[in-house]
């Protein structure tokens, strides 16, 4: 369901740090090289590359990219080539850093706990201790006030069972629970964040499934007529990452791309983010919310070597 | 600070196993051998030995340990041969498991998640996940009601920083913010959860040191003076086992000791856990408390083979 491709015979990474020395290296920058290869290698390819680059040439190959590319490719090319779990601690420390935290900068926090593997996230607040000297939930405590903070460092604090498994008792219970909690419009009851927080991707599908069986309404539906207040948005943005975080996604590029200009950061981290997770359905999902196709906007929208890199994301360039 | 003794040189892994396997097989069982191989190695090297027997012998050594030894001594030998964060999954399990539920067993979930390391605890989660198909989270939000289980899913669900870096303003401030939740008697507040649950140990170390310094009481005191309900136990017990886990764990040693018989398992379980860690402190701690030495106090109510595991643990046999 990922859209990265990956050619079925890889050069070992010291032929693609060769390529890629070659590309930035000399006069000009060889953009194209660079898309060839690492657009097309996966998250345990790169780090190889990465570290082979550091050992044959003795230096950092992001550094190296950061100084020979530039604008929105640099950065594109720059999160794609960062290991996953510290590509999300910086995302994460840049939205909780923003002089303006909306919901669009929540949002990132949103995505990284809740539309990613309990194992994923681990690895991303081992990665923030790393690089901030702080944990990512001091970070969010300190920049986010309540009642928005106990649900982000909630959800930032979980290590959820990572199987398939559904109890639909329990389902049915927390759904009508939810239920209560949302018709009574106390949002911020400690038993929403409790579920939302500690129980597996899995079960809580089910748990939404049974509130839209049971109660006529989708839970989103229901958290809407609450009102239109950060809460709602914020417990919005949750249920839709951990239901379907492929529509949550085509929203966020949809938004990037539609209207006047281009919301470039947008666009490039949910590519970049899920290039090798779900990007097949986000672009179903795409054409279901805004009946035109997915590639066909985002080229519409960038150029140039940008335009390239992403469009490789998207499996469009060989 | 740990009373554990590792021979200078040590054999290795398979001289050890040939030697444990002589001990468990034909008949009778050589329980001083057994205690003097597993008792005088550390967590990793543990780890070699029973992979290494799994290889040798096509069994497992902790299924061979339990058909061959009995009682206590079977009890802590097995403990302390199970690697140390399947070990506090199982006992956390267990401790919410449990028919009753009192202080007893939640203190159990307290030491697990505030006196051990970040990665310990992390790895608690996830061998937690492993064995019993749900998170430890899940297991605390079904067995233990609010507020109780908020603060245990907090502290649970914790990933402190874990360097020495310490805030002083922080901690004044946060030595206020403490002293009038407390004062105002609302300790379930999501201000004093969060600061237990996201500071790291040094940062809340210093904080209870300024609410000492600026308000006359320690912190420990003055909740003590809020009520005796469950609520100020289990805060008190979190609170101990991150500023002093030396003295939890020399008070729950002799609660287990003093008195009409013995908890053996309460017992074991202190000295396993913190064997590699800190029960040179806790010896020190346990003669400020009880006035009187600590390798007397458990010679003088525990016998046999247990006696001298246990002895062997605090470094009193060689």
């Amino acid at each position: 369901m990922a859209t990265l491709r990956v050619p079925e015979v890889v050069p070992s990474p010291t032929q693609d740090c060769e390529k890629l020395r070659d590309a930035v290296q000399g006069l000009g920058t060889d953009e194209k090289a660079i898309i060839l290869i690492l657009g097309h290698r996966n998250a345990s390819q790169r780090k190889k590359i990465r570290e082979t680059y550091e050992q044959l040439y003795n230096e950092s190959l992001i550094d190296r990219l950061n100084s020979e590319l530039s604008g929105d490719f640099r950065k594109a090319v720059i999160l794609w080539t960062t290991d996953p779990p510290e590509r999300d601690a910086k995302l994460a420390n840049e939205a909780l850093k923003a002089k303006k935290k909306g919901m669009k900068q929540l949002q990132v926090i949103v995505e990284i706990t809740c539309a990613s593997s309990p194992n994923h996230l681990q690895e991303v607040r081992q990665a923030y201790c790393s690089l901030f000297d702080c944990s990512l939930e001091e970070d969010i405590v300190s920049a986010v006030s309540l009642p928005l903070r106990k649900i982000l460092v909630a959800v930032a604090s979980s290590y959820r069972y990572d199987k398939e498994l559904v109890d639909t008792k329990v389902a049915n219970a927390e759904a009508a629970k939810l239920h209560e909690v949302i018709k009574s419009n106390k949002l911020d009851q400690d038993d929403i964040i409790l579920i939302l927080s500690t129980r597996n991707f899995h079960q809580l599908r089910a748990t939404f499934a049974s509130y839209n069986q049971n109660f006529g309404n989708s839970i989103d539906q229901d958290i809407k007529s609450c009102g239109k207040g950060d809460l709602e948005s914020l417990l919005r943005v949750v249920i839709k990452c951990i239901d379907t975080p492929e529509k949550h996604f085509a929203e966020v590029i949809g938004e990037a791309i539609i209207g006047f200009g281009t919301d470039e950061d947008s666009l490039t981290r949910a590519l970049v983010a899920r290039a090798e997770i779900d990007t097949m359905k986000i672009r179903g999902e795409y054409f279901n919310i805004f009946k035109t196709n997915l590639d066909g906007a985002v080229t519409g929208d960038t150029s140039g070597d940008y335009k390239d890199f992403l469009m490789t994301l998207l499996g469009a360039r060989i």
